[in-house]
């Protein structure tokens, strides 16, 4: 992360005798002091625009868009990261990132390899990726910059979406469209349309205030 | 470098502990079993047409020519793979290569890093290195072609838009978000939100299957 300018590091429970052991390289040790702890992925990522899943599978059954690591993609993220947080999302190095995890996401993001060897080692994963990415901001360094957003028109943060998808699902399950039990199938499919929305800040506040007074109406005539 | 197509394995003088013990990651045994030792980089590098010594240091005083690690690198080196071997040398984790190591190189590469932390991991320059040289093959193998698009993602027509807009118009009438005399107002504001979402085919009908039930849910309740 340091080699390639990238500073700050979010662990989702990460595992305490592993972690309380870790030594950074040399001259990265700042990295590691700063840190930071999170109990869910959700809090982790809650103030990103974009949240990116990292995934060694390119054909199994996803609900998300799928990426290729390449200068197209990386210029992507640049752009992305003049608006507003990116959050770059690896599993553990035995399991990567379950289904779970990918509905935090609003895509996913492969690194091509031999079709016979896809699975990369965590560390290394993490270098290819970070260079890829800084690669791009050479190359687009050379040719310019963009102008900067308003406020509205900058994209939503994860933590926006997520209280739109939180709201849209109450609703879902009193008008009955979310069906007892179903919960979690739900919860995931909810998330990541709203991802895929890719929503403006300023579209998410309109959207969230459209699904508060819809939840708050059904709340209210299910009490009567 | 098994997962970018390198299979050739050899080795200067390896320190037999550590080589001994070593393991190889999942599925590439056969890259660890077939390494080659040598006892010198002049018998490790003999068939070789190009010798590249890979180095973090930018700016020593370098009787080799210096180059960075990108696109145009990347296919001169592919270039040179049609026409025989290239050995990519890398040195030790602690010390790297020396100069003496050097004068067996026709020219020595550098991971561009930031500044402030040039020294890379060495299982993670390995990758780097690789991936980038595995990625100028692709980018020169194809010509720009794209997957075709599932109907699913293919974008919603503006009749499907238009289908959640009318749906959840009324969801917002009856709930009270929508105000008597302001219909024209929310009906542009709510089409417009719609259209700018860029929904496609796939997530317009989940979408519009959320919105019908919440209509229909609220159609019920304001009967009672």
């Amino acid at each position: 992360m340091s080699n390639f300018g990238v500073h700050r590091l979010r662990l989702v429970n990460p595992y305490a005798v592993a972690f309380r052991e870790a030594r950074s390289a040399v001259g990265a040790s700042h990295l590691l002091k700063a840190a930071e702890e999170f109990k869910s992925i959700a809090v982790a990522v809650a103030d990103c625009t974009l949240v990116i899943g990292t995934t060694a599978v390119r054909n199994r059954a996803l609900h998300h868009p799928l990426r290729r690591l390449d200068a197209e993609t990386s210029l992507t993220i640049r752009e992305q990261l003049r608006a507003g947080r990116v959050a770059l999302l690896f599993g553990s190095e035995k399991i990567g990132l379950t289904n779970d995890d990918f509905s935090h996401c609003h895509w996913l993001l492969n690194i091509p390899t031999e079709a016979s060897h896809i699975s990369l080692n965590l560390g290394q994963a993490v270098a290819v990726c970070l260079h890829e990415i800084a690669r791009s901001e050479r190359a687009s360094a050379e040719t310019g910059s963009t102008p900067s957003a308003t406020p509205d028109a900058a994209p939503a943060t994860a933590g926006e979406a997520e209280k739109i998808t939180a709201t849209l699902l109450e609703a879902l399950h009193r008008s009955g469209y979310v069906k007892p039990g179903n919960d979690a199938v739900s919860e995931k499919k909810v998330r990541s349309l709203m991802l895929r929305l890719n929503l403006s800040s300023g579209d998410a506040k309109v959207l969230l205030g459209m699904v508060r007074q819809i939840a708050w109406k059904l709340r209210r005539v299910g009490k009567d």
